[in-house]
């Protein structure tokens, strides 16, 4: 049964997703949504993912799986090997946390649907801009100790994690926001690092057939 | 050893845990943080949790696990029985997926520190209330039609699961901002009825050492 993922280019909640699939050797169909056109609010998608948001993977026997961390628990439930959790259930705690550190505490306060509803709130784009760079900033202050202590070449040890198949995207993004990376000099190492591997190239951003590495524009 | 839990009566991330950790079996010491009067900021708090956000679950050993989701997570690996997740990946998948709506769509745009930004950035009370209804409506407009054709008694099924575990203190909170809950009918009723079980009524706000039931204000 053919997957689909149904992805945005440079959405960093499909591209956490994208990185798993890579490390797992699956291969998918992508079928691409413009969300600056609104793609993700049309009648179409809103049939396969009613919450209108990215990812969505369609596994072809009329199962749909949505949310980015439940995907990629359920990768690693029905693919185990190459592993992207540690052995022993502390070290999966920690693992999960830093991905939680992302997936709850910086990434949803900076998506798409809250720069708009922001910039309707009548807030100016260096105020939003202050948002994002804020939220990126007090969780990356609580990564950073996190990778000092349990980091190697990567987030949490040598072999990707889903801690990397957070953190890689969230550095692209904070990148894309011009923010400063200097005050976090573990965890963009390691970001760094794991963008070297052949699973994360394949799922970067400009890799994807609907890139436009030229455009504007907060996705 | 003894886990100790720090919590805060009334905000929804310890609460999930609250739950968790009832539905377990588990005992645990408590420990209170006042997050009006800022305990989550002092220094005492931030050498247990650099975040300074509830819930941190101590295990008594040198561990500390923190997030929520992380921690419940741990929590059924360490504790298989009861379970709180289903037995097939596409189940699991399902269950964390409604988990996620709430903990990473819903929860992180409406809680303290949240709060404490807009209002500094000069929004009026009235706009504060409605950014929250606003998240919690999108939220619940996505989980409904999963409730309804995935609960029974409950969110999914008719046994306590992860996604009870998230339902209920989100249910719990848009009643505190006076949300009316008239639109969601199935994940209401689940919610009720999941608050009817031993384990969430001992893990209620108002059962917690630190409670002050008739105290107002966002915490």
């Amino acid at each position: 049964m053919a997957l689909t993922l149904h992805s945005a280019w440079r959405a960093t909640a499909p591209y956490r997703v994208r990185i798993g699939l890579a490390i797992k050797g699956v291969t998918y169909d992508y079928a691409a949504l413009d969300l600056i056109a609104g793609d993700q609010r049309l009648a179409a998608y809103r049939g396969v993912n009613p919450q209108g948001l990215v990812p969505t993977l369609d596994l072809g026997d009329g199962h749909v799986l949505t949310q980015s961390l439940a995907i990629l628990e359920w990768l690693e439930e029905t693919r185990p090997t190459p592993p992207i959790l540690p052995r022993s259930a502390v070290d999966r705690a920690t693992v999960r946390a830093m991905a939680g550190i992302i997936a709850c505490d910086i990434h949803p306060l900076n998506n798409t649907r809250v720069g708009r509803k922001l910039n309707r709130l009548g807030l100016p784009q260096e105020a939003i801009t202050d948002w994002i760079h804020g939220w990126i900033r007090d969780g990356f202050d609580a990564l950073e100790p996190m990778v000092s202590r349990h980091g190697g070449q990567l987030a949490f040890g040598d072999e990707p994690t889903l801690a990397d198949c957070c953190l890689v995207p969230q550095v692209y993004s904070a990148r894309r926001f011009e923010l400063d990376l200097t005050p976090w000099p573990a965890l963009t190492a390691a970001a760094d690092r794991a963008g070297l591997f052949p699973a994360f190239i394949s799922a970067h951003p400009n890799q994807q057939p609907d890139a436009k590495p030229s455009a504007q524009g907060q996705t």
